[in-house]
């Protein structure tokens, strides 16, 4: 597959994705002020970006909602106290888990609702499920996605039949997911024009979603798009579980097209991300993500690793290699 | 320029050069520990480290020794009192700064010194008084390189003379410096390319040095060796000015070749680095890094942000668009 772009023109097709509430609330519970989500909503606004995720649609007969923020959940009135009719030109999504939701109590007539996207997040054994979520979603009227997670733990044979399944449902585009930060550039170049050939085949956009465990979440955004990858995820700091995501801060300065502007996400974290770190929020590239990371293994152990203010790397290593 | 190398391989022609003294004695004036030092050398070997730096030699007419560690300076038997003879398998090397040392008094012979490499930090328009330096070095028995310092803010017309010059030089060496940390992964294959050609036509070796300004340290030092790139600078936590560099715990887990050992660094990680932070040392990407890198300008304005402590990010960047 060719390049797409250059580093001094823009491309009209790529679309950033805010996803601060959604994958940095892993980080806090989604336990977010009123104040910070609407100084978000405005700050994304401003800035020019094109989607933010409000949160998940998590089954509340699953979830207990008194452990929770509000935007694990994502009510509709509650997206509607912050953005209102949402009179701007960016859009609203939500990411719905597969087998972690009641999507057929939770997911409303888009005409009835605020929100335009629907992102079904799936692992690549749950895929009839995820279609059916799909057709049910995009029957309702929202734009959808299918992300699927942890590819790079994933057989290839099952990542191209999973690929075709979705080819050929009715979702508007596929995710590239890097749950574990584990792949290098290199793989994400391979992985994105192995997407891409199923895009152009069926008329779907590619999304890249990336984790930072080797400080390669910006590298392969940046890289995923070269190869025709359109939709951009990234998080306010990086804010995302463990290791975080692609820096909004790093993909607004580097993409070209006007519309973008740096200068509200710089106000944002200055004023709302610094203080949410300063009150014990903890994110972001660190030794024992990097370890995960390179041994392709769930953060799981290293979130626990760094709650558990340990510093022992190199037995947290010796640890992890007998998993 | 082909690809060199895959994921899956090792190549014999890499070379790993530890600049964690001389890239990270910038952030603390080269204070450190004969226990840290030692501790360091000793973690190098184990690792399989190719090639430790020890620091620069710098003037001693030029700055005071006072006021700077020992390992600006790099006295002979500063370094043997590490290293003794250093029967090893790691090779040292020292830095000197055209305009900056007294190459002709403190660069001694060979036969009579510890080092095995001295690297020529250059800029482009200081071309000439490098190739003498370098001529020197090679004359008195040296492994010689020429770090062309700062290309991310040089004319391409005037590098592409600055490697023909060091092509027909006794240098054996050519580093890429992406000084600003300004580089993307796209520019930096673009780049190694061009210094691969002048590499093959004179029989040099190419080397990366790269900071982590926008988190693209580690990506740009692994695109620049899957196009040949062979000599790879990197960093214990990626100690090293403003933003740092890349990692060596970063790099040495994306190596294949069995004789590196990600395993001492992580023990040298928990035992040195993280005290050396605990007692106040600051280095590695942070927002005011990421915009001086963006707009391809030195971190110095961003150091001097950070060490005032200051947050306000979005009237530096108002600043720094002035400049």
């Amino acid at each position: 597959m060719a390049q797409k772009g250059d580093l001094m023109t823009a491309r009209s097709d790529i679309r950033v994705l805010d996803a601060t509430l959604r994958d940095g609330g892993l980080v806090n519970n989604f336990m977010f002020t009123d104040e910070f989500v609407n100084a978000l909503y405005r700050a994304n606004v401003k800035a020019g970006v094109d989607y933010m995720e409000f949160g998940y649609k998590a089954s509340k007969e699953l979830f207990d909602v008194s452990k929770f923020g509000k935007w694990k959940f994502c009510d509709e009135e509650a997206i509607r106290a912050i953005v209102g009719e949402n009179n701007s030109d960016m859009k609203i999504s939500i990411m719905a888990d597969v087998g972690r939701c009641d999507f057929r109590k939770d997911i409303i007539d888009k005409k009835d609702s605020v929100i335009d996207m629907i992102r079904v997040a799936t692992y690549v054994h749950q895929m009839p499920a995820a279609i059916e979520m799909i057709e049910y979603a995009k029957e309702k009227g929202y734009e959808v996605t299918c992300n699927i997670m942890a590819v790079s733990n994933a057989q290839e044979s099952d990542i191209n039949q999973a690929l075709e399944m979705v080819g050929k449902s009715s979702a508007d585009g596929i995710y590239i997911v890097d749950s574990y930060g584990a792949l290098y550039p290199e793989q994400i170049r391979a992985i994105s024009d192995k997407y891409m050939e199923v895009a152009e085949k069926y008329g779907k956009f590619i999304g890249m979603h990336a984790h930072n465990n080797q400080q390669l979440a910006f590298a392969n955004t940046i890289e995923a798009a070269a190869r025709g990858v359109s939709f951009l995820d990234a998080t306010m700091m990086a804010m995302g579980r463990g290791a975080g995501n692609c820096a909004m801060e790093l993909l607004l300065s580097f993409l070209k097209n006007p519309k973008y502007n740096v200068f509200p996400v710089l106000k944002f974290l200055q004023e709302h991300m610094l203080p949410l770190q300063a009150e014990g929020a903890v994110w972001g590239y660190d030794i024992p993500y990097l370890l995960t990371g390179r041994l392709n293994q769930h953060p799981s152990a290293a979130i626990d690793f760094s709650r558990a203010e340990r510093t022992d790397y190199a037995e947290f290593y010796t640890d992890l290699l007998d998993k």
